[in-house]
């Protein structure tokens, strides 16, 4: 009962202190502070707000509920990358083995898809024989050996969050930045970074689609790293189209094979080679962001980032032909060419609907326990902006059976809008650079010109 | 899971419509709808408020969720006093017989003690033998025949209601005017009532102590009875400090009788009357004030008001001699009087702090499942702005042993402030009266000159 007056507090609008974000999380984690108590204390946090301490404190005792990896001496640069979700993202795959390829340790831990988001662990899963549970031990072991490893949030690593995530995500809660801060840095945290560079995505995809939100949010993390000793640095990306061409999970694991043999497409290729510039600046590895682009290309160009994934596909028990050879993937049942209905231009392709088209065609899951269909998905190889004829194939649906493809052209009819000229810009690929400097707008600058 | 969207709309400041409460309400009293979202949607509704409708539906939900008393062809005024609870607040038991003297239907519904302030049901208790458990048809025939019952929430009425106020209990969401209103029309309504009388009390011992904040609470149950058919009418009143001199559950049910036999203390006298007079006027069986308080009056000094207490224990089981000679309550085994520490003016006598130590004491719960002690408590014969002498005596402590003497030596130390001159004027006894029609402020006419 001594939680009563701390959500009275917070309730109107006054500050918990550390010791007693510390308390409550323990004694939430521990069982002894049931759900409606965190609940009423989590909405009066959506609407009141936590202060920088009060927020530092949450972080720190979420972290502090589990295990964390610990490189001890080993001194190498170990950098993350964390996205916050969206849709035809498998940056990861991409990013992961070829910054680890350039000498950078990659502790990669990831998460499921969730809501009409895919997730990286899903994709990974979509490879024959691969793990992803590998125990926190494994995980260092293989960072040390291979300077890479993508796993999934362990047991071990803040269970708090993942308490409080279930009950956020059945009370209204999850919607406010001071948690999904909190909810992300508790876990990076616990992967003994000595780097940290984020992936916020903005627009209509996004969790949080306005920029201003997209901005807070990435300074809310920026400062929660660097006050724990985490330096952590975020670009905005668009998320008001899915990213790349492919949308499925065993179609965004292709397609992350092919941008890794130099195949991907221009809008994964630019998100990727900036993001995994920022890794290389973090680790210290190069001093300018034109010799960080360059030794990436040339990481992908030899082949060595390639070489990386299979090895780590190796390592982590599954079938590391698929690099060579992704027909190694399972394939869809069922493959439809969807065509133009009209001609004009392409104004609008709504990540929302064609990922909440790849949950319903069975490669999300609507319950917890669901077990997905990695083959299925769309590829779309319009972007707005495009100029297309009527009756020209611009995407692909990979389905289950003939009820499948009707549901995803009916999603592909409804997400590619075509008109007569574009009523509105696109947000541009890469908006924004976040650090602890402050705000850069990328779109006034020759780098954001993409 | 339908409820999540709900939570979300509430929490961004949007409505639900009245099936949307009415589905939660009945889901959550069937035990479908889980505490924790429960407990997110009211810490929302705390925050960003209810609208006119919302509220509307809201109490007609938790009213339907259980029975209600009804008198079906039964034509007599029915009418009801509630008072939002305070410290020495013994007007029902004199009110209740006194109206019901007058020839008014007087189905009253109390509740027992809650945090500070003492409960109807614990005074009347301390009656050997008396019964506030009867069933809705006990207490409608009843009503019908000596016109008043004084009964307990039966499980029956309104369970939403009990669900609901227990929740609100532990998760911060009980200070919200809303919810108040709510809880407490939601029962009112269920009495079968014509017309209903509201003590709004304020000051530092209310639950809501800002007059602006009883003035809005007033107005929004008004509101609600009116536009369900009871005529609702309020009263705001003092609760800056006890109210007349006995606080305790035996000793307040004495200075009941004592009033009922004449012998009141004025300030409980003048509260007791002028909300007598609101129910004969809601009524209709008087037409004035004036006429309605010589009405009252008369059925004190005849000694109906007391034959009227008298018949309405004997019919609930206890022991009616307790009229005519109060010492049959049980009786403090210590008990002992408090002196003035120095001289000068009472600046004040705390309330909180009073009802806090009859708790302490042992006259009321700590948790929902004590027994409570009804000897307990104080006398305090003095008012803020008496002068008093050093040595005088001012107060008594009825206790169950040394050990509680002591403690309500402290808290009588501590309550009852001494000091040169009065710094703050006491709260007027009646400052305002609330009908449909505006705010009365009584200060500003002859009537509030108490």
């Amino acid at each position: 009962m001594f939680v009563v007056p701390l959500i009275e507090r917070k309730r109107d609008g006054g500050a918990l202190s550390p010791e007693e974000w510390s308390a409550c999380i323990a004694e939430y984690t521990a069982g002894r502070l049931p759900d409606y108590q965190m609940a009423a204390l989590l909405m009066a946090v959506v609407l009141r707000g936590l202060e920088r301490q009060e927020l530092a404190a949450l972080t720190d005792a979420m972290l502090a509920s589990g295990q964390r990896l610990s490189f001890e001496s080993w001194t190498a640069a170990r950098i993350d990358k964390h996205s916050t979700g969206g849709v035809g993202d498998k940056v990861s795959l991409v990013l992961a083995p070829l910054v680890a390829a350039c000498g950078v340790a990659v502790p990669m831990m990831s998460g499921r898809g969730l809501g009409h988001t895919g997730g990286t662990l899903d994709k990974l899963e979509a490879i024959p024989g691969f793990r992803t549970g590998l125990s926190l031990a494994e995980a260092k072991a293989q960072v040390m050996k291979l300077g890479c490893a993508l796993i999934g949030q362990t047991p071990e690593i803040a269970p708090a969050d993942r308490r409080l995530y279930a009950l956020r995500d059945v009370t209204g809660t999850v919607e406010a930045i001071p948690l999904i801060a909190a909810s992300i840095m508790s876990k990076k945290l616990a992967e003994g970074l000595t780097g940290l560079v984020l992936d916020v995505k903005v627009g209509s995809g996004a969790f949080l689609p306005p920029v201003a939100q997209g901005l807070e949010l990435a300074q809310t993390m920026i400062a929660l790293g660097g006050d724990r000793g985490c330096p952590t640095v975020a670009l905005l990306t668009a998320m008001d189209r899915p990213l790349g061409r492919a949308c499925g999970n065993a179609l965004e694991t292709e397609e992350a094979i092919l941008a890794l043999r130099g195949e991907g497409p221009p809008d994964l290729m630019e998100v990727t080679y900036a993001l995994g510039v920022e890794m290389l600046l973090a680790a210290g590895i190069e001093t300018s962001t034109k010799k960080a682009r360059k030794k990436l290309e040339a990481a992908l160009s030899s082949g060595l980032a390639a070489e990386k994934f299979e090895q780590v596909i190796e390592a982590q028990g599954g079938n590391p032909k698929v690099v060579e050879d992704p027909s190694v993937l399972p394939q869809a049942e069922a493959v439809e060419v969807f065509l133009a209905p009209e001609t004009g231009v392409v104004t609008r392709v709504d990540p929302r609907t064609i990922g909440r088209a790849v949950v319903a065609l069975g490669g999300g899951r609507q319950q917890v326990d669901d077990v997905i269909d990695p083959t299925v998905g769309f590829v779309i190889t319009v972007k707005p902006g495009d100029r297309v004829l009527e009756g020209e194939p611009i995407a692909s649906v990979f389905a289950k059976d003939a009820g499948g493809v009707k549901l995803g052209f009916e999603a592909l009819g409804q997400a590619i809008v075509i008109g007569d000229r574009l009523r509105e810009k696109p947000l541009p690929l890469i908006s924004h650079r976040v650090t602890t400097d402050g705000i850069e707008d990328l779109t006034r600058s020759p780098a954001g010109a993409v």
